[in-house]
């Protein structure tokens, strides 16, 4: 349901009015607290944010496995959220972690290990 | 379509093989290239893709109007790439740009302009 007074709220104003997917779901962008490398992207339904802001690690939901997600539940690689930032329309989120190792199952520090280039990907670093 | 080869194909090799979504769109973090602030964050399609890698200017799809969206088009505020990072499954792209100006259309140099604390939100700086 929108009205002509949902964007100026959204926008400006103070109040946490996420604005989910039909699918439920909130982008989450995860940057490093520290560096600022972009280290991986996931979405977040309303039951993984209420978990990160009452566990202070982030949490997702596995579009993949259709249920919650605790980045690190097996790795141990968890990511201890120090701030979450709203975009203006509130459809986006950036987690700024520190993460207790590499934050890609891959074992990369990065998800974002590669360079699109005009003839494919070359590996960073 | 997928099969075996599909993951280790799209995490390791230097084949760019964008997973878009059934919508045709892939997700799109833009960071400032210099001071690795996150500015913004929307959808490319393989149209607006393309458009980026051959002008360097970012373009996007936006889903509200449903058309080709370069940045910047109306406020001269263009993204000028400079690199253009893949994540290990191939469905999120880090844009590091250059703007020319505020890359939130409210006026804010990013559209990260509150952070979400227990009682809602606050504006940054």
């Amino acid at each position: 349901m929108t009205d002509a007074n949902e964007t100026p709220l959204r926008e400006a104003g103070s109040t946490f009015l996420p604005k989910y997917t039909s699918d439920g779901l909130i982008a989450a962008i995860v940057q490093h607290a520290e560096s600022g490398e972009v280290l991986m992207f996931a979405y977040m339904n309303a039951e993984s944010l209420a978990a990160t802001r009452a566990t202070g690690r982030a949490h997702f939901w596995s579009r993949s496995r259709g249920k919650l997600w605790l980045k690190g539940e097996t790795s141990g690689h968890y990511l201890a959220v120090q701030k979450i930032l709203v975009d203006c329309d509130q459809d986006a989120l950036v987690l700024k972690v520190l993460p207790a190792g590499p934050a890609c199952h891959t074992g990369a520090p990065t998800c974002f290990y590669r360079e699109l280039g005009p003839d494919g990907l070359s590996r960073l670093g």
